[in-house]
Order: C-alpha cells, then structure tokens, then sequence
C-alpha cells in the first residue's frame, strides 16, 4: 500500500515521517515555510537511508519521489494521507488544520504528531472533525515503531481501521487508546521520569550523566524488551502479579519520589544541566549522536528479531508482507524459469553488519548465503512446517570466495544454481552481486538429515522431485568458475 | 580477582548474586533458613549458567564451588565480601548486619542489596559501621551490569574503592551515589513510571500489555542505549540542553501526569491488573519468560558490544581483563611453542548463536573462526594500532568443513597452524574443538592490504617475520587433512 502523502511541518517529527513514508515506496509532498526546512528534511532523511533499508532481512519497496511545496495548499491536494506535525501550539494546530481541509481531498486521513493535546480539542475547529486523528510518533520516526493513535466518536466507520492499516504498512505499531486523555500513553510516563530526574540533578544526588548510566545499564535493557508490567511479573514469580503487588505496593507511600512538586527551572538549574550534559555527551556533536543512537537501535532491534520478540517480532512480521507477491515469496513450481539461477535473497547491507569503516565483514557473506539457502530450501518445500516434522538439511562444506567489497546500505542480491540435487544432497551454488559487480560466490554442500537421529537420510519425495527438477533444468548451464575448487596454496 | 563470598538471604536477589560470583570463579556460601531457598537459587544459578558464560567473547575463570550453611556464622566466617539480601525490613535487615559482624572478618565488605534504606540507616545498630555499605543490584543480578554503591562517612580509607574493584571485576558497573537518598537512583525513577502506570490502568485509559507495549516499541529501545538527559540532547539538535529545556519545560507544568495522589491498591484494580496481566503474559509460565528475557538481554547487550557502545563497552572492557594475562592476551614472541597450533579462540556458544533447537548456527562457525583469525592477526602485530596506520589482511577465500554440532553453552577452542606465511601471503588452518571433539575446520587465503589503495602490498617486517616463524617453527607437522581440497561432488 502506498500513495502520496503531505507532510505540514518540516522539523524533526515531520522529517522523520517524510523519510518512513519515502523509504516505503510513497510519494512525499513537504509543505514548511521555514527557511530551513528542506536542509533539515534532507538531513533526517539521509539519515533514514543509512539505517532504516538495511534494519528488514528483504529490500523495502523503490522509494517514492520527495517534493517541496511552497503552499500548504498544492502539498495537500490529492493526498491520500496528510500528517500534520506543526509545533505543540493548540491555536496553531487548529488554524493548519482547518487550512488543510479547505484544500484537502474529503476522504484523506488526517494524522496530527500532537504530544499532548486530546483528538477532541484539534477537531474543534474544523468543517469535517471526523477526517482528524493523533498519530503520535516517537524520535526516531523511521526506526522505532511506536504510534499511539486515538480518536474520538467523530472518527466514523472504518476510518480508524483505514488509518491502522496504513501505519502497519509503513512497519509501524498503530497502538490505539480507548480513550482520549492529555499526552496519550508513553509521554504521561516520560514526564513522570523527567521530572524525577530534575529534582535528583538539582539537589546535586546524581549528575545527568549518572542518571543515564541508572537507566542504560539497568532497568532500560529490562524495558527494550518486555516493558514495566511484564518485567515486574517475572519478580513476582509464579505466585503472579496479585503476590507482586502485595509486596511492593506498599512501597509506593514511601517518600521515595518527589511527586508533589516541580521543580523551578532557574537559570541556575538549566546552566547545571546543560554543564553535565557536555561533560557527559559533548565529545560528539548531534548529528554523530544521532548516528551513533541508530546504528544502536538498528543492532539492537535485529537482535530483537534473531530472538522473535518485542520489536523485532514487529520486523519479521513487516518482512513477510514485503516477500509476499515478489520473487522471493514464490514456491518453486511457481518460479518462472527454473533453468536460471534462482532469487533467493535481495536485501540492503545493514549496518549491523559492517566494520568500522562501514564494509560488510566476512562472517556476514556467510550469514547472507546462509540466509540464500534457508529461502531455496523454503522454496523446495523444505519450509517450517517440514523442518517441524523432523526434516531438514545441514551444511557440511561451504567454500566462500570474497571477489569484492560492499558497504553498508548497498542492495544485494543472490541467485542460486544447483549443481546437484536429490537423494540426501544438495549442491549449491550462489553468487553475491551488487547490481552487476559480483561480490562473492558461495558452494554449498549439504545433506538432508532426521532432526531425531541427527543422521543423513532421504528428503521427501516432494523435495526430491523439486531439487530434480532444478538440477535437470540447470545442467546445460556453463559449469561456474571454481567450482569445485580448493584453496590452491603452494605447499 | 576472587575469594570466598557469603551470600545472606536466597531469594531471586540473593541467587543473582551467588550466581554472579560463582560464576566468576569465587566460592560462594549461601545462608537462608527458608525451606526453598536451595532450589530457588539453584534455578537461578541454572538460569546464569544458561545466559552469562557465553554473553562474552572469551571464555570465563572456572566455576567456583557453592557451598549452603545451616548458620550464618558458618557461612559469613573467613568471607572477603558479605552480601545481604534479606527482605525490605529495617529492623530485620540491621539484626542481620549485626549477628553478621559478630562473626565475620573485620577487613570483610558488607553489601546490602536495599532497594530503599539509606547506608546510614543499615550502619546503625552495628559495632562496625565503616564495614557496611549499600551494593544495590538490578534483576537479573548475573547480567545486568548496574549496582548503586551508596555509603557514608564511616566508610573509611580505601574501603569503597576496594568495593568497587571488586565488583567491576565480577563484570558490573558500580554508580557510586555521591549523597545517600531513599531508594537510591533508579527506583526512583521506577516508582514515578509505575504510580503513573498504575493510575492509567486504574482509570482504563490502558491495560497492562498496552503500557508495555508504549514502552518497548518506543522509549524502551531509547533507554537501553543511550539513556534520558542523551536522548534529550539530541532532541534539542545543536542549540543544546538549554534550548530543549526551554522548548519542553513548559510541558512540566502542564496536568500530564498525576503526580500528587497514590492510587489505592484496591482489590478491584489488584484483580484488574492481575488479570491484564494473564491475558499479556500467560501463554508462557514464569520461568519460560525469565529464558526469554534472558535470551533478549543477550542479544542486545552483544548487539550494543558490537557498536562499542552502553552496556556493551562494559563487555569489551570485561573481555580485555579476562584475557590480560591468558595464552589469549599473549604476543607471537611470548607463545611458548610456535611449533604446535595456537590457542586464538577460547569461549562459550552464546545464546544469540542459536537455531531455535539450541545448535550453533551455519553462519556463527565464520563469526567464531573470524575472530580467531582477528586474534592471530594481533599476536603478529597486525593490531588495532596497526590497521589504523593503513595496513591490514582481507579474506580472500574460505573453505569451512562441519564435522559436528555444538550447543549453546559449550565451551569451544580454536586453533590455529600457519599453512603459509610471508610477504602478502598469510594461509591459516584453523580447528575447532569442543574438549576433544572436533566440531569444524577452517581454511582461510588472506592478503595483506594497504586500506588505502584496497590492493594487495606486503606486509611490514614484523608481521613478516613473526608469520614465517610460526610458518617455519608448523612445516614439520603432518599436513591436516583436507587442506587445499575443493567440495568434492561429482559432475
């Protein structure tokens, strides 16, 4: 699903959502009067390119086009979405909105960045209330998932069910509040720790610096992954939440937080705070931070997926509607022609896998050749469902030959001969290309086992049939240079 | 570093730390009177051994011995460091500290594991204050890396730099807190997150799987890495702390959260959340979810250790220790003999190294023979300091047998024969062993490349020379078996 979107409001949020909608195939209109806007969209967005194609196992979709507009009106007209992102000022949202929907198309979706202000309040004042809804996003747009959605009644029929869809095409989680309340869900949180953090940084208990190391080396990791309740399940064991509660809630009267007031920010506190935040983060300027944050996210969130959870359950679930309707969801009696070399894998470098100086490192060839052979396997009914039945194939040989280079953020791709196949073998062969330079060449020799006695045996006869088939259709090819070979060191 | 440690109350806390410890080579003895207590910090001593040990990549100092006493004085008797987690109870935890020091070594250290009192108040009923201190850990203990080390003026002379020694080298960070406060830092910080957490379910706004899921799709992954005040401060983009607090403050004031009441824990919202929280999390029993949280907070500290960043530059730091002073930390001149293979890989099969069975994966057989490829690379002089003057070795060709599998866990070798050796020529034969057991070879062609030019050139004297040493000192041995063989399918 994909279609032109109006972007109002080039700042950060709105740069952010410009580069999530692009990178998934849309066409993005951006509508800021600043001055700076296009420089500070260009920015977010090249940082978008560098994290955000690699982070899917599968190549996203061809990337729409972008385009400035000099009114609001010529970004909104025809949008099949429109995402307002102005700053948190309730006159200025309802005013840009109205103005939206002077020159809007009817049916569009209308998705508000508010932190703060309820659905209610930003469709007071507009012709069609039920066209508006929050879409809350979270910095930044393009990796992290979240978007808290909430609407009210005048958000009729399928509206909402419209504007969900939309957002899980963009790899997004649409969380939808059952009802509305000031600073929706995650910011109400936020506000309670920053607010904390204020008092403990003025009464001089913990620099800014130590408060981020409380939180990245202890409870932060917990909440990556499972979050507050689930985490807090786990310590009240098997006796459940009910015994959790009884033991710690008592806690909770404690003075063990500051909760009736806020703190004053005298110019003295912020000078203190901004002091601390040097010392702790200023040998890097923002925009290394801002790459050093997404290239830790974009490690962390796939290893999320290595272990299908949280997030990362996200991904995985966003990569198979990508593969569906290409090549790479094809079974192979569907494969066009079986006499060339198969597609088995097309995706972007991603930065998890390179050096520090951005190439693909050499465990990662194998790890993309790997991931080639799990897709021919799939494609030869060898798949989850037979692997669960207690068959499968293992590799006894590889023999990789690195020929070139590749960065991160590069699109790959693998085709894949088979050189021998039925019975208990399966010789493959795959070449690694970027565009036409080839990058690598894998040989593969694997037999089919039994899961229980972890022994070679027969594959079906469905995933004999297929290797067949491919090897006959394939055996008039050019046998491929260095097959076969040795590693040929004088002795 | 190691010794004996006492660890005194056997709930989660207290199997966490005997877990840490014992882990980390030191014998532990642990004291709790409660029937249940052996089997729970057996179960989480199982749960370590299953998570920590291949968490770093290089193995760990063998196992100490565990030891349960009937008496506290038997188990706190010759003891170099105390450990106190009994439950969050004044008066019982300061009857603990004094029936402690009535047996313990004076020169011993007392760690109180207190998420609440303050070290003044655990010093007070003891004869020997100045041995107590606050050593707050964060579940669980055996792999995330905080501990807040609180202590007060009676800690006298080096006594907290001792503490904190010691616990760095159990792999932890200690955040020593510069003033003493009720809870400490992160609870704090914890409890503002749960009290508003707990008012939003109360007042339906979301059940308990939503708030978990604001959490670990959105702010959570910020947190993991980078922590609150870091994020901030790329929030606020070059202008700064300042700026931001004067952009957001504002917000502060504003009724987002409700911060002067405690919600009544009432029986009807305990049962609420008890069940939101069956509902979330009840697919899977308790110990089922620590497996899982654990097997996610491997992955991501190993995927933060991959960027160099967080919690995963604890880990490096960690590594750099263990090896200092093994066959692993040792330069091609101090190998005692270059005529035999060479230890370059010693560690166990992480986790995040798995199929879904447990078995090491394809991929991660090239990932384990990379880095002992890394590691000779260093022994020779091709260093950090060395790659970053210009010159390095790239793979040209692998050739990887599987000859049997290996679980998670496992503890594996890697050595490591020079084939070939010399001007920009370096063929090495590595093999990979569990005990015994040969699990794979690894042949590998490297060049020597400047990273300038990207071509082959020779490498600089010293590796020359150190690899034809090795190369010279391996000629006699039998020639492995396999080497130069190509995968040997027929036409």
């Amino acid at each position: 699903m994909s279609g032109t979107v109006a972007i109002i409001g080039g700042g950060v949020i709105g740069g952010g959502w410009a580069a999530r909608f692009l990178l998934n195939g849309w066409d993005v209109r951006v509508h800021d009067p600043g001055p700076e806007a296009a420089s500070r969209i260009e920015a977010v967005i090249s940082n978008a390119r560098r994290a955000l194609p690699g982070l899917l196992d599968v190549a996203l979709p061809e990337e729409g086009t972008l385009h400035f507009c000099d009114t609001l009106a010529a970004a909104v007209a025809g949008a099949g979405w429109i995402q307002e992102s102005v700053p948190e000022d309730l006159a200025l949202k309802q005013a840009t909105l109205a103005e939206i929907q002077a020159s809007c198309d009817p049916g569009a979706i209308i998705g508000s960045s508010t932190s703060g202000f309820r659905p209610s309040q930003l469709q007071q004042e507009v012709p069609r209330p039920g066209q508006i809804l929050v879409c809350h996003p979270f910095n930044p747009v393009y990796l992290l998932p979240l978007v808290e959605v909430v609407g009210t009644d005048a958000n009729a029929g399928d509206f909402l069910a419209r504007a969900q869809q939309c957002l899980t095409g963009l790899g997004m989680h649409p969380l939808h509040l059952r009802q509305e309340i000031d600073a929706h869900l995650a910011d109400r949180l936020l506000e309670a720790v920053w607010r904390e953090a204020l008092w403990l940084v003025r009464d001089g208990i913990a620099t800014t610096g130590e408060i981020d190391d409380a939180i990245r080396y202890g409870f932060g990791l917990r909440w990556a992954q499972m979050g507050l309740f689930e985490t807090y399940r786990i310590a009240g064991g098997e006796a459940g939440m009910a015994h959790f509660i009884a033991q710690f809630g008592p806690a909770l009267q404690w003075p063990w937080s500051r909760l009736t007031d806020v703190p004053e920010l005298t110019p003295d506190l912020v000078a203190r705070i901004a002091e601390q935040s040097d010392a702790q983060s200023g040998a890097q300027d923002v925009a290394a931070l801002e790459r050093i944050r997404d290239s830790n996210l974009v490690a962390m969130l796939r290893a999320l997926k290595g272990q299908g959870w949280g997030a990362g359950q996200l991904l995985a679930a966003h990569e198979d509607t990508l593969r569906a309707g290409t090549d790479l969801g094809q079974s192979a009696g569907e494969v066009a022609d079986p006499a060339q070399p198969v597609l088995t894998l097309r995706r972007v470098v991603p930065l998890d896998w390179a050096d520090y100086n951005g190439h693909m490192t050499e465990a990662k060839y194998l790890q993309a050749f790997g991931d080639a052979t799990d897709r021919f396997m799939e494609m030869i009914g060898c798949d989850a469902a037979y692997i669960a039945a207690g068959g499968s194939f293992f590799t006894a040989e590889t023999h990789i030959r690195h020929l070139d280079e590749v960065h991160t953020g590069t699109l790959i791709e693998v085709r894949t001969r088979v050189l021998q196949g039925g019975g208990k073998k399966m010789h493959l062969w795959h070449e690694m290309r970027a565009g036409a330079r080839l990058l690598a060449t894998g040989e593969h020799f694997l037999l089919h086992v039994s899961l229980e006695t972890r022994r070679a045996c027969e594959a079906s006869p469905e995933i004999d049939a297929a290797l067949r088939r491919f090897a006959r259709a394939q055996a008039d090819l050019p046998r491929p240079e260095g097959a076969g070979r040795g590693i040929g060191a004088p002795r």
